[in-house]
């Protein structure tokens, strides 16, 4: 197997070259946020249009929705994450640092004991029977496990003395199934159909991060696709091919990928199943297909009152529809693009080249307009402001070409188009390629239909 | 003057067309949020990304960002937020409902009176003396005057027994300040240049939200230029008419904005104008454009330790620039684009027909593909996975087509494509104008280049 890459080495790419900086960096940051750069925005919103064209756009059975981040409180209680969101957690009474008993056991056995099953008073046995140190203090000297609300909790206050809760939404999918209804009415949706949603959510965690890997506020891109019972199991195999697909089309490599399906389902839960990365900290989820069965419009049947039922209006048949769900982490997603995509090249003349081999319809950048020399840059201009029409573009006069055209290559961008001073003659300009560096001289006529062509997501 | 377009007409449409609906619709919503459904989704994502394409993609000193919603604590505290960012709120102390002691007095008044530069005991001597009542109970039987914070506030609790409390941003802008050092280094930004950004920010608002004029929950299209002192002014001016122009291409008739410049100024802005837009509730703000000093980075200095100097690579002068800041809220917009994009039209046969008259750069689908009758489904399914590739298309075979014409008009489709059984024999099909309703024939092949050229947003 080859080398798993150095995730040291991308996140300082990231910051030095204006993709991810640490959030709130001037304040010695705020754990586990990252902040996209002017970079990193444009990698992040083109993943966002490529996944929404492949899932929303080209499927004329799926519907796209934009739910509010804050929901009626009522919506936690039917999705049970009021009632049961939370992880263990023990204090170090010492140092006052808190951490989760089930990371602590797997740490300190280094992934040989799974505490996934323990329950809190045989978590609390083992650790106490293996003196497991806080990992902060070096003390043993630990509170008793209590469970933690994983949910970030705030209030509206809108009447006095009422404490009136809300949350900050843990999972993008119940903005989906609360619009069930509207949906359908309002699209005369017929089943099978599909909701799909990019949006944020927020997770009070406390885990190691691993750059954007696990992050307290994320943004997830979501389909949950309503259908009958007897259709459910084909469509969960359909989007697992369809979620390896969409990646596979982005340029990964397919043995970077593996299928992992859940031996342990959630009570409801018909099946389920990720996909893995083989990112540099291992093997690690990337997406998710779950069969979720009626139980999330049968709760929200129960708790609002409301019929979530389906009428099929061919064979009068009323039922609440069965739903597959493909959800996938959109920083994660930019994270597992960014490894895959990192590459050090040792050229002819000894020198290394570091180069992000992005996809071109995701690349941040997708053309640098550099003027050979300053006294071209009227020129460059003009040709900077016919190409920023239709693409984002770079504009960069400073420095060497070399020096140039390896920082276009450091953010991934596949094309530079250099003015020099036969351009002045014919208007023709040249034309590197990123991951090939071989030129073509081309009329600038051509630059857009040339370049177009060659950033298609299909 | 024109009449005032309906506001509950508007709101009926977008949630029986698929638009916008309630939030938490349901559980009978959540107060002043709304979810934008599979219409909605699209037309606002196309005005997100016309002002990106214009404001950013566009000029080549615009820098992109994408911060996160929770920040280090600091940054309000920087801002002046945690110090003074609240209402002065009373309680009815016989319904518990709670009010803004200023728009109790502007409501009682009817405008006549503002409360803006009142103190709170001089509000409290106004209420008393006009015996002005709860809108709730009818009682009149307040508390004093509380100052209420407007910030959501959650805490993150990764220590034990320490509050640590967090705050959902309230507004977009400190994100852009605080990556001010980062997007300068990585990207040798040279002033003047700007930090650009869109996304959500929260306030704990009890007002009338008028749908999504107001909202709790809410997207800023932002921009802070950075520049010299000497420069502020005339780019202070530029940005008015940037902001002008933006909302003319967009279609808008010049004559439903005005400019209102603010007399009161907070104490470090120079200058302040907003461009309010005509909306069905009158005259109100539609987007900001502020000259702010030096006064943010000069507050982030002071709070985080770090100089936010720029030092000029030509004159070697160091100093803090000056910010001349463009807001506009990307929901706010889309209500003004609903507003504006509204009409009823009554039609030779008698008829009315509403219609959206939408831009076609930002109206949710470019085309919508119609088979005349179900036995041309199956040429029609294939002329709509050809342009799906391209646009954001529908397809309906449901009911006729007069009535399909109309469902498009109403979510404000540019154009229809009906495939008939001439389109079976010669490969033409028909493609009807939403605003002239005249329709011609084109042969498929033309069909995505005539739709291109028309929707293109320059």
């Amino acid at each position: 197997m080859e080398m798993l890459k150095n995730l040291d080495k991308i996140v300082n790419l990231c910051k030095a070259r204006g993709l991810i900086f640490p959030g709130s960096d001037i304040y010695g940051g705020m754990g586990n946020t990252w902040d996209y750069g002017p970079v990193g925005v444009e990698l992040k919103n083109n993943i966002k249009h490529a996944w929404w064209k492949r899932f929303v756009q080209e499927q004329s059975n799926v519907y796209g929705v934009d739910a509010a981040i804050l929901m009626n409180p009522r919506v936690w209680d039917a999705s049970g994450h009021t009632a049961s969101f939370s992880d263990p957690k023990m204090d170090c009474k010492s140092c006052k640092q808190r951490f989760r008993a089930d990371n602590l056991i797997e740490e300190h056995s280094k992934g040989k004991v799974s505490a996934e099953a323990m329950t809190n008073e045989e978590m609390e046995a083992y650790i106490a029977d293996n003196k497991i140190k806080c990992p902060h203090c070096g003390n043993f000297n630990w509170s008793p496990i209590r469970q933690f609300k994983l949910m970030f909790e705030t209030s509206r206050g809108t009447v006095e003395g009422e404490k009136d809760v809300v949350y900050l939404r843990p999972e993008t999918a119940q903005g989906e199934f609360v619009n069930f209804l509207n949906v359908q009415r309002s699209m005369r949706a017929k089943v099978p159909f599909s909701i799909a949603q990019i949006g944020k959510a927020f997770r009070n965690e406390i885990t190691p991060g691993n750059f954007i890997f696990r992050t307290i506020e994320f943004e997830q891109m979501e389909l949950q696709n309503f259908c009958k019972e007897d259709d459910a199991m084909a469509l969960y195999d359909t989007y697992k091919q369809k979620a390896l697909q969409f990646v596979l089309d982005l340029g990964f490599k397919p043995d970077h990928f593996r299928f992992h399906d859940h031996e342990k389902l959630a009570h409801y839960a018909k099946a389920a199943c990720d996909i893995q990365y083989l990112f540099p900290i291992g093997w690690e989820e990337l997406n998710g297909i779950h069969h979720r069965s009626t139980w999330d419009l049968s709760r929200h049947q129960e708790y609002s009152g409301k019929p979530m039922t389906y009428l099929d209006p061919i064979t009068n048949e009323k039922y609440i529809p069965n739903v597959i769900e493909y959800s996938i982490g959109a920083d994660r997603l930019t994270l597992a693009v960014l490894c895959e995509a990192y590459d050090e090249e040792t050229l002819e003349n000894g020198e290394t080249r570091v180069v992000m081999h992005f996809h071109p319809a995701i690349a941040p950048f997708k053309v640098a307009v550099l003027p050979l020399q300053k006294n071209l840059s009227d020129k460059a201009k003009e040709v900077y402001a016919m190409l920023s029409k239709e693409f984002r573009c770079e504009y960069d006069e400073a420095g060497s070409i070399g020096k140039r055209y390896r920082r276009e290559d450091e953010i991934g961008t596949p094309f530079c188009v250099t003015i020099d001073f036969d351009t002045l003659e014919n208007n023709t300009v040249t034309i590197r390629d990123r991951d090939t560096m071989e030129q073509i001289r081309l009329s600038i006529d051509e630059l857009i239909p040339y370049i177009d062509k060659r950033i298609k997501f299909n």
